[in-house]
């Protein structure tokens, strides 16, 4: 059970975000640039960077969810898995090996994050802009990781529902998504 | 020298939020509300809880700016010393104390946070949408300091220097504090 009392019965973060309308507006809104805005990195690669950074803090709805999503886009749920186990040997990138380095140690604190860990990302073709919002969304996500799981919310086990959610958070994107929940559970007690 | 070219030679977080001004603006909108917004836990206090995160986290911009932000609010410089020390015996409210335990344990992890935790902090008195901030405040500052410490961002160490700014956020909020600097900059290079 949750630690707060949260409005209907809505899974991870969506528990929360509908709880208090007025942080889930701007957190999607930051979630939705990251990882849905124009871009030199596909929709996709930024959600394994998502998925992969909550795997890493052993997230369970974060890094199913955003693992879904990203395999949604990439049309492949191997890749995702891979990512998760053994991003060094998985079907990738150079480049995104170099940046999931910068991910990883971001999320284990940022002054992990060496010198020559950015210049092998620049090497192999990685521009400041890929670079920036590599840390921001390894530290996007340590912030959300922590919501889900500092509030003890739960997480459903069938991966069909990943699936399918995924596919409506693609199709629609997450400020819209939570703005349907929010609709759904009405002014949130906040007693 | 940080990991990227940041505009201009503004310090700490400020770098970055010039460099994406896409994604700073929904980022201090989310400050802001959490920091700034309505609530039943005072500025000063709310601030504490930044402050004391970014401490543990040993980020050096984020735990002095925000501290000299909570020491404006609450008029007391010395208690935000002994909370960054030592907040059991820190001359704050046992409410706080017990929020800062459950900010503590989201920082290392959200499940660290126990139901003895929060059932504490529930026995002192504190809301569930006190209980809710006190997470989202700690998992925040989560994504900062990492997003500070990640692209090797630079601090001035003249408290002075922190002091200033304190006052001048504490007067016109984030949003409007770090849009001046958006203003200084113009557009960021993005190569």
């Amino acid at each position: 059970m949750a630690h707060i009392t949260l409005p209907l019965d809505l899974p991870g973060i969506r528990g929360p975000l509908a709880f208090r309308p007025e942080t889930a507006r701007p957190l999607n809104e930051l979630v939705d640039v990251l990882l849905r805005g124009p871009h030199s990195l596909t929709r996709g690669e930024r959600e394994l960077i998502a998925a992969f950074v909550s795997a890493q803090n052993d997230c369970y709805y974060c890094e199913t969810i955003h693992g879904a999503i990203a395999a949604h886009h990439l049309g492949d749920e191997a890749v995702v898995v891979s990512v998760k186990s053994d991003f060094q040997h998985a079907s990738i990138s150079d480049k995104m090996k170099a940046l999931l380095v910068i991910a990883d140690k971001t999320a284990r604190g940022g002054k992990h994050v060496t010198n020559d860990d950015v210049k092998r990302a620049r090497e192999l073709g990685a521009s400041d802009l890929e670079i920036h919002d590599t840390v921001l969304i390894a530290a996007v996500f340590c912030l959300c990781n922590r919501y889900v799981d500092g509030l003890a919310t739960w997480a459903p086990k069938d991966p069909e529902f990943y699936r399918e959610r995924a596919a409506h958070v693609a199709a629609v994107g997450y400020s819209s998504a939570v703005a349907e929940d929010a609709h759904k559970a009405g002014p949130a007690s906040k007693a």
